[in-house]
C-alpha cells in the first residue's frame, strides 16, 4: 500500500507527543528479561512476522516488586486497517450503515470530520485488543524465550497464552471520564425504564448492551404477570386461568425478544456472524487455507469438536448433574432424619440446608472453572460458539442446583406450603443478597485498593524527589527496551493504576444467571405463588440501576465483544418456559382445590384433564413458535437487499474479467458480428 | 445490449427452418378474434411493452370445433437472457457451480460446446414457461379485447388470467423421446432403490425430483421399523421398547432428511430461494420499486396476507375441520345405532362407513378447490409460499379425515382389535386402490384418447388429400395472424396432440399425501400393529416404480418448477412424528398387558409412568432437533464462501467508485503526500 509510508511519517511526528493509550497491559515483575523483550518485540513487529504493528509505551518502574505497565496505542492508519478487517459497520455520508473500508474513507468522512469522529474510543480499544489477541507465534518461536516449558505451536496466539501462564496479569482498556459521565447520567435514571442502549453499546460493546436490552425487555414483559398475579391474589379461583395465560405470555415474550435482538444485531452489524467467522485466539489447529475466506488460519475439523462434546463433555456434565442431584437429596434426607432428634422449629434444623447452600456455592465455583476448561478443550472455532457451549454446561448444572429442590418439594414431598415459603425466601433473600454482593462488596474492595494506590503515588513522589538514584533504578529495570516512556506526571499512569486495581467484570454470565434463576422462580410455580412476578419486577427495576452503577463505577472497563444474540440463554429461557407449562399443570393437579371443584371426577380423569391442558398449552406454544418469524420484516428485507447487491457485484466483477463478450457465441454460430 | 441485434439476425435465418417447440399452448376454438390477436401479439411483443419476446408458430386448424394450437419457441439469445434473469446455476469451465450470466458465456462454454450443451431442453422449457407466465398487461389493456368483463389491472400476468377464464385451455412442454427413454431405463429398475435423481431433476425439474428423493429416503428409512416390527411380532413383550425406538427413529429420519434436502437444494442452486424472491405470476399488488432488487414489480404489504391468513382463513379452516370431525362422529353414531336393528356381522352394517368414505372423497375434492381459492386470495408473494400455505390447509383437513377416526377408535371406543383391523384394511386396501387409481385409470384414459387422436390424424390425411378446399379452410381460421405455420407432416403436431390428451399431472400433493397417510398409519399406532411398516415398505418399493412409470408414460409432461425443500410437508411429517409419541404411549397405557405386568400399581401411577415416558421421548426429540444442524457442514461452508466472495466483490465495486484513495485523510492530517 503506497499510502502507508506517507502516513507512517505523520505518526512518527506524533510519537514525539506520545499517542493516546487504548489498552493497558500488565506484566509480572519477575518475568525473564528475554521473554519481556520478545513480547514487546512481537507487539511492535510487522504483521507478516505475526506481530501486532502496534505502538507501545511504558510506565516507570519504582521497585522490583512492581508490575511492568505497558500502554498500547496504534497509528491512525493501523486503526483504519483493522476497522476494515473487522468489517466495522459505520454510517456513510449518505446515512447508510455499511462495512467500513479504507478505500472509501471519503465516503465515511463527510465535510470536515476526522477519524476521531469515525472511530469512537471504544472502537479503537476493541480494534487494538483484537490486534493484541491475534499476535501469533512464528515458526521460529518454539517456546517463550526464557521459559522452555511454555511450548508454542506454529501461529499460536501468544498474548492469551502468556495470560494463561500468568506472565501477563491484566489487559484492560481505560475508561473515558467524559463519555462515562454522559452515559451514566442518562442511564441510572432512565425514563420509564428506557435505557440508552445505543450509547451503552458504543461504550461497553455489544455483549453488555445486549444484556441490558434483554433485562429491560424482560422487566417490561413482567408487567403482565404482575397484573395477573395481583388479580390471582384477589380472586384465588381464577389462578389456573391466569397461570395458563402466563405460560403463553412467556412464550410470546421470548419469541418477540428474538425479533428485537435481531433488529439490534442488524443495526450493530453483527447479525451476519457465523460459526465460520475468524477463529478465536484460543482456537487450536494446523495452519491451512480457510475454506470460506481463503486466508491462512488455524484449521481443525468440526467433527472432532462434536465428538468431544457428545462423547466426553456431555457424559461428564450428566454425571456432575446427577451428583449435584444426590447432594440435594442428601440434604433433604439429613433434614428428615434430624427432625426426629431436634426441635423441628429450632435453628438446628436449618443446618443441613445452610450446609447445602454453602456446598452448592463452592461446588458451582469449581464447576465453573471445570466447564471453562472442558469447553476450551472442545476447541470451538468462534468466541460465540465457545460461550454458547460453556453457558450450556453451566446452565444445566445450575438448573439442578437451583430448581431441582423445588421439583422435589412440589412433586415428591407434595408440600405446597413449603414450596411457597421456599419461593418467597429465595426471591426476597437471594435477590437482596445479590444486590449486596454486586454493589457493596466491590465498593469496599475499591476503597481498600484506592487507599493502597494512594500509598504508591506517595512512594512515586518520594522517588521522583530522590532524582539521581531513581534514574539509575529505572535504567536497570528496562533492560534493552527501546520504547518511549510515559512522563511521571502523565495522568494516565494513576488512571491505569486505579482501574487496574478495580475488580474485573468477568462476563455477563452471572448477570444472566441471576435473571434465569429469577425467571424460574417466577414462572415455574406461578400457580403456587403468583405474586412472585411483583417481587421480580421491583427487583429488576433496581437491578437495572445497580448493574449500571456497578459496570460504570465499580469494575474495570471490560473489553467490548461483538455478539449477535444472547447465545445459549435464549434456549435456556425457552426450555424453562416449556417446563413451566408442565410444572404448573402438575402443581394445579396436586392442589386440593381442584378435587373440591370436581368432586365426582375420578383421580385418573382429573389427571387426564391436566395432561390435555398441558398438551394444549404446548401446542399453543409450538404454534406461536412457528407463527412468529425470528426476524422483523424490515430486517429480512434489508438482509435480502444486501445479499442481492453483493451477488450483483460478484456477477459484475466476474463479467469485468471477461472482456470478449459473446465473442465465442458468435464464432460458434457463424454469425458475422456487426459493429455498431 | 449491442450484441442482441447481431444475434437476432442469426435467429432470422433460423426461423425459415422453424425453431424447435418448447411449449405448446392450446386456445379454445371459439375465442374472440381480437382476443386471439391480442394474445399472439403479447407473446411476440417487446419486454418493455409487457410482452414475452417469444417466437410463436401455429398448427393448421381443420374445423371450427378444433382448438387453436400454438407452438412457442425462443431465440437463443432470449433463452440466455432469461437464464441469467432466473439465475440458473450451471457448471463453468472450471467445474464450479455458479449463476449463469450472459457476459460470462465464455466461461460456461468451454472448448467447442454450444448453448445446447449448456441449456437442456428441460431448462429451455422452464425458461419459456417462465417468460410466458410473466407476460403482463400494459396500462392500455383494461380488459381482454372482445371480453369487456374480463378486467385486467395494470401489469397483471395475462396468461394465467386467460387460463383462469378458460380462454387458454392448456399449456404444456413436450416430451423428449430420446431423453425419456434413457431416464426411464435407469429409473424403473433402480439398483437397491437408488434412483437417478439428477437425471430426474434435469428432465422434470426440482419439485418432482425432490419428491422422488424423499420417497426413496423415506422408504430406506422404513427398513429399521420393519426389522423392529418383525421382532415385535415374534417377541410381543418387547413391543413398548421397539415402539419407543421407533418414534426416536422417526425424528432422526426427518432431521437427516432436512440435511439431505439442503444438500440437493445447494447443488440445484435453489437453496437461496426466499419469500422475497420475484413474485409469482398470480401475485396482485400496486406496481412499485422492490425493496430488495430495486426492480419494478407488484408490491403488496406482507401484513395484509398475514391478517387474511390468521383472521379469515384460519377460522374457516378450523370450522371445516370441526365439520369434518362431526361427519366422522355421525358415521360412528349411525353405525352404533344400526347395530341394534341389523345383523352386526352382515353387509348392511358397512353402509355408514362406505357412505362416509364416499362423502369424505367428495368433500375433500371440494375443499381442495376451496383451499386453493383461499390461498390465492391471501395473495402470497412467491410460489413456494403459496404452495406451503395451500398444503398446510389441505393437510390440516386431511388429518381430520384420515386419522381422527383412528383416534376415536383408540381413545374413545378403546377398541384395540378394531383399531388393528382398521389399520390393516386401510394399509392394504387403500394402497392397492391407489396403485390401481394411479396406473390403471390413466392407462385406460390414454387408450381412449389415443384412438381418438388416430381418428383426427385420419381426418387430417383426408383433408390433406382434399388439397384446394383445405387451404381455403385454413385461411379462414387464421384471421390476420401473421405467424409461421407448421407443415402438415411435422411430427410435432401429432406429438402435441397426443400429449395434450394425456391426463395432466396436477402437482405432487397427491403423492405426498399418500405417503403422509401411510406414515401416519405406520407410526401413530405402531405399538398396536407393528408389522405395518413392512406393508409400507413393500408398497413403497412398488410405488417408486409406479410413480416413475406414471409420470414418464401416462401423464403430460409437467412444467418444471424450482423449489428448495418439500415445503409444508416437512413440518406436517414432523408434527405427525411428535403425535406418534403421544398416541403410542396412550395406546400402551390402555393395553391390558401393562396392567398384567404391573399388577400392584394404581391406575394413577401407571398413567404417570406413561406420561413420564412420553415427556422423556419428547425431550429426546427436542435434543435431536437442536443437536442436528439443518445443513451439512460442506453446504454451510460453501454458502459462507459464496457470501464472503459476494461481500468482497461489493466492497471492491464500491472502492472502485472512489478513486481518490486517502486523499481526504491526508488533507485532514496535513501530511504532504509523497509520490512513489
Amino acid at each position: 500500500m503506497g499510502y502507508a509510508s506517507a502516513v507512517e511519517l505523520a505518526d512518527d511526528e506524533e510519537q514525539t507527543q506520545l499517542p493516546p493509550t487504548y489498552v493497558v497491559v500488565k506484566v509480572v515483575p519477575d518475568i525473564h528479561e528475554r521473554a519481556l523483550q520478545w513480547l514487546v518485540g512481537k507487539i511492535r513487529a510487522k504483521k507478516s512476522d505475526g506481530g501486532g504493528e502496534l505502538v507501545i509505551m511504558m510506565e516507570e518502574k519504582y521497585s522490583s516488586e512492581q508490575e511492568y505497565t505497558f500502554h498500547i496505542s496504534a497509528t491512525k492508519i493501523k486503526l483504519l486497517e483493522i476497522a476494515e478487517e473487522l468489517e466495522l459497520i459505520k454510517r456513510d455520508a449518505h446515512g447508510k450503515l455499511r462495512e467500513f473500508t479504507v478505500a472509501q474513507l471519503d465516503d465515511f468522512l463527510p465535510n470536515d470530520k476526522t477519524i476521531d469522529d469515525l472511530l469512537t474510543l471504544s472502537d479503537k480499544q476493541t480494534l487494538v485488543t483484537h490486534e493484541l489477541e491475534n499476535i501469533r507465534a512464528s515458526s521460529d518461536d518454539k517456546f517463550i524465550p526464557g521459559y522452555p516449558l511454555f511450548k508454542l505451536y506454529d501461529n499460536q496466539a501468544i498474548i492469551p497464552f502468556a495470560q494463561n501462564w500468568g506472565l501477563i496479569t491484566k489487559i484492560y482498556p481505560l475508561h473515558e471520564e467524559e463519555a462515562l459521565k454522559k452515559l451514566a447520567g442518562s442511564w441510572y435514571m432512565p425514563r420509564f425504564m428506557r435505557q440508552p442502549i445505543e450509547d451503552i453499546r458504543n461504550y461497553f460493546g455489544e455483549t453488555i448492551a445486549l444484556y441490558f436490552a434483554f433485562l429491560e425487555y424482560y422487566t417490561l414483559s413482567l408487567v403482565v404477570p404482575v397484573i395477573l398475579g395481583l388479580l390471582g391474589y384477589v380472586f384465588t379461583e381464577t389462578v389456573p386461568f391466569f397461570c395458563a395465560f402466563n405460560v403463553v405470555w412467556v412464550t410470546l415474550f421470548l419469541e418477540l425478544w428474538k425479533r428485537k435482538s435481531n433488529s439490534l444485531a442488524y443495526n450493530w452489524g453483527t447479525i451476519g456472524m457465523t460459526s465460520l467467522d475468524e477463529p478465536r485466539p484460543g482456537f487450536r489447529g494446523v495452519m491451512g487455507v480457510d475454506a470460506v475466506t481463503g486466508k491462512v488460519c488455524p484449521q481443525s475439523p468440526r467433527f472432532m469438536t462434536t465428538l468431544k462434546m457428545y462423547l466426553v463433555s456431555l457424559p461428564i456434565v450428566a454425571v456432575c448433574m446427577v451428583l449435584a442431584f444426590y447432594l440435594m437429596l442428601i440434604s433433604f434426607w439429613v433434614e428428615e432424619y434430624m427432625k426426629e432428634y431436634v426441635d423441628p422449629d429450632g435453628w438446628l434444623i436449618m443446618i443441613p440446608s445452610v450446609v447445602y447452600s454453602l456446598l452448592v456455592t463452592i461446588v458451582s465455583a469449581y464447576f465453573r472453572d471445570f466447564a471453562t476448561y472442558l469447553t476450551e478443550w472442545e476447541n470451538h472455532r468462534t468466541q460465540s460458539q465457545f460461550e454458547r457451549h460453556r453457558v450450556t454446561k453451566l446452565v444445566l448444572f445450575e438448573f439442578v442446583n437451583q430448581f431441582l429442590s423445588l421439583f422435589y418439594i412440589a412433586f415428591i414431598m407434595k408440600d405446597i406450603s413449603m414450596l411457597r415459603s421456599q419461593l418467597k425466601t429465595m426471591l426476597i433473600i437471594s435477590q437482596g443478597a445479590n444486590h449486596f454482593q454486586e454493589v457493596f462488596m466491590p465498593l469496599t474492595m475499591n476503597y481498600y485498593y484506592s487507599s493502597k494506590t494512594e500509598k504508591l503515588k506517595q512512594k512515586a513522589r518520594r522517588s521522583s524527589e530522590a532524582g539521581q538514584a531513581q534514574e539509575k533504578a529505572v535504567e536497570r529495570s528496562f533492560p534493552l527496551l527501546n520504547i518511549p516512556q510515559l512522563p511521571v506526571d502523565d495522568p494516565r499512569i494513576s488512571q491505569a493504576e486505579n482501574e487496574g486495581n478495580m475488580e474485573e467484570y468477568q462476563d455477563t454470565f452471572d448477570d444472566y444467571l441471576e435473571l434465569y434463576i429469577q425467571f424460574g422462580y417466577v414462572f415455574l410455580f406461578s400457580s403456587v405463588y403468583p405474586i412472585a412476578a411483583l417481587w421480580a419486577l421491583i427487583n429488576n427495576v433496581l437491578e437495572i440501576r445497580a448493574d449500571a452503577y456497578k459496570i460504570c463505577k465499580l469494575y474495570r472497563r471490560p473489553t467490548a465483544r461483538r455478539v449477535k444474540d444472547i447465545g445459549a440463554w435464549q434456549r435456556s429461557f425457552e426450555v424453562l418456559g416449556g417446563l413451566s407449562i408442565m410444572t404448573n399443570c402438575g402443581v394445579l393437579y396436586l392442589s386440593p382445590d381442584v378435587r373440591m371443584l370436581l368432586p365426582d371426577w375420578s383421580e385418573v380423569r382429573i389427571l387426564l384433564l391436566f395432561i390435555c391442558l398441558a398438551q394444549f398449552l404446548l401446542g399453543v406454544r409450538y404454534f406461536l413458535h412457528i407463527g412468529i418469524s425470528d426476524k422483523p420484516e424490515w430486517v429480512r428485507v434489508a438482509l435480502a437487499r444486501k445479499n442481492y447487491e453483493s451477488r450483483q457485484a460478484l456477477k459484475f466483477e466476474r463479467s469485468q474479467r471477461n472482456k470478449k463478450i459473446l465473442y465465442r457465441f458468435r464464432t460458434i454460430h457463424g454469425t458475422p458480428a456487426r459493429r455498431h
